[in-house]
């Protein structure tokens, strides 16, 4: 049997074993409703407790500024719709950059629809955001800046600090959401401390459950609800909670934090590998993930190989990769991220992330380095004839 | 150890064993991101159409019909508000009753302080919508009725049939939106023979995972999404697809509508023969769910007998209901469906809802009516000892 590589971590993970089996014994013996009065609700009710404290306890945050939603993407419109909603008086000025996820470009561009002005602020060729840009455009009508923490695509990590320092420098009253789906559990981050009012969190980037993420509202900043109903999670997010996923995404994160910084040592050594590797190669490649991005995520671009063409040569081999983000790779338009990097077209399609996980080995990365330098030769060759053969129609 | 009896299915149920190994099996296996264009993205994403075509069979609906949500509430919020959103022409008049769950309620609320012109429909002592009364409210700027189809608190089941029939009469083009969460996989619901536009249903009712819903959307019906992103379920819900949720959602759904008739032949035998034994008793009670209604629910008023003391006294006997509906029970508020059937103060402050599963069994019904019959009694000489200790301070 072919072993498998799954080098495909940004786009989901797989499940630890130990949640696996927590959600299990939960759906089993704490399966009531958490609010139900009886002593099978209040059970629930208690690992709901247990796993808000957890998460806030890993973010140095008060349990109350910690609500549960069904992941990332609802956090994301959450906290912006939200916020918005619910405070109109702030201004009708909206900022984000050029290297969102689409669960918050697509809402900023919604919103611009809807009569909201809204500036995407452009990022320098690392993907870092052009901090002058911001400091002209933030003024006294801006209500909200939008930021990834870390880019989905290729890692880059943003200086929250000095986002937070124009914003003190121009308009206290600004509120800085964070969507940190891809930092949560990897990298160290206190929104508090880092003067983030609210920040978007997912379960199933670190090995927890699909359909859970969070959201950290800090103390003093209200938010209105996206659906109304029964009022659960102090009216912010109606419908009967998940509890065993609750509960398993509290594990998962308590399993991540406790490991974050050896876990961050071997995934740089994979990185490291993974590039000291490609260097005794004869390849031709570009490394697009910039010095002090994320260790776990490596974008790379191979000239004049077409990224799905190698993806499904990849995969043939067992080894699972993506090209861009998972959630925007089936549509067929070129990476918005890529392209606000101002990289020429034959890099943008030739661009495939490698994103690392825990599970993954240096076997792993030796493997697939290995198989790269094997059959890109091989590929090129292959589209030769394929072009060969259609010009003769 | 104590026998425990679970009465409050209705809140919520406990999940299939099936079920439970099923997601392990997923979340172990099949952890690709469906987004992904790899084969375990491939394999993940088969598991979702193949759980939509489940869903879609079992209410003679076509896949593209079916929509997967967070669950019964999001259901409501989107089917809702995403068809006033996308169809802004079809009028500013909305429809709905009484003696709905909040998750339309609260919905139908929100939009009246937004300027829709709302009609909350009441209905019968037996709780059925009055007919004459939506035949007078329809109109021609009605966009859309929300109708319960079984009543989370006492069981009614609305007749949807009339209810079309008089939406044929008056406004084809108003939208029917059902609300049926306590009886998909309980009552055989065909939608586009009864007429129905938009259906809610949830998971977590009939033994498959919490966080997990789905929304029947009739052909030609355009909704508009509450959350932007990466485009999953044809744009209509994004947000990574809860992949081990989804699958086993499938097939809690599977295993609920192959036995549909015999668990309905066996919770009217539990319900009946509840019935029964309470007549052979001496204490003074009223049964509030009415002829015909769902068996699965029996709502009962014991007089002078505060339901939430009922509720703590039968929980030390291992036997645990609900007051009420559990979404609404930790709000001191009264219940609007009972205030809505116009029972008097005392029954309303009485009413214990025992709601059935497949799980329980005959054995159980005549514990827990044989324990009604020796803590009622009792509890009454404890509330007039605490009355009396109370008027002596």
């Amino acid at each position: 049997m072919l072993q498998e590589i799954y080098f495909d971590n940004s786009a989901t993970t797989r499940q630890f074993d130990e949640v696996t089996k927590l959600m299990a014994d939960v759906a089993r013996n704490t399966y009531g409703n958490p609010s139900s009065l009886h002593t099978k609700g209040i059970e629930a009710e208690r690992l709901i407790i247990s796993a808000r404290e957890t998460i806030a306890n890993l973010l140095g945050a008060q349990p109350q500024e910690i609500y549960f939603t069904s992941g990332g993407t609802e956090s994301n419109n959450l906290a912006i719709r939200g916020f918005l909603d619910a405070n109109p008086r702030l201004g009708k000025h909206i900022i984000t950059t050029q290297i969102e996820h689409p669960s918050v470009l697509e809402v900023y561009r919604q919103l611009e629809k809807q009569g909201y002005d809204v500036d995407y602020i452009g990022v320098d060729k690392e993907g870092l955001l052009d901090i002058n840009q911001l400091r002209e455009k933030l003024k006294s009508e801006t209500a909200l800046i939008s930021i990834i923490l870390v880019n989905n695509e290729t890692g880059v990590i943003q200086q929250i600090d000095q986002i937070a320092a124009v914003r003190d420098d121009i308009n206290m009253k600004t509120v800085i959401h964070v969507d940190a789906v891809q930092a949560y559990g990897k990298i160290s981050i206190r929104p508090e401390k880092a003067g983030i009012g609210l920040m978007s969190v997912s379960s199933h980037k670190i090995h927890g459950p699909k359909g859970l993420g969070a959201l950290y509202v800090s103390r003093g900043i209200k938010l209105n609800p996206l659906f109304y109903g029964g009022g659960q999670e102090s009216l912010l997010r109606s419908g009967t909670e998940n509890v065993p996923g609750i509960a398993g995404f509290g594990l998962a994160s308590k399993l991540t934090f406790e490991q974050l910084e050896d876990n961050y040592a071997k995934v740089v050594m994979l990185k490291g590998l993974f590039i000291d590797r490609l260097k005794s190669t004869s390849l031709d490649y570009h490394v697009l993930s910039p010095e002090g991005s994320s260790a776990y995520i490596l974008s790379i671009a191979f000239e004049d190989v077409k990224a799905e063409v190698l993806l499904h040569h990849l995969e043939q081999k067992g080894i699972y990769v993506s090209t861009g983000s998972a959630c925007s790779s089936r549509r067929n338009s070129k990476s918005h991220v890529l392209t606000a990097l101002n990289l020429p077209s034959g890099i943008i399609d030739g661009t495939i992330r490698f994103s690392f996980s825990i599970f993954n080995t240096e076997e792993e990365v030796i493997k697939a380095v290995h198989t790269l330098d094997e059959i890109i030769p091989a590929i090129d060759i292959n589209r030769r004839h394929i072009l060969r053969r259609n010009s003769n129609r």
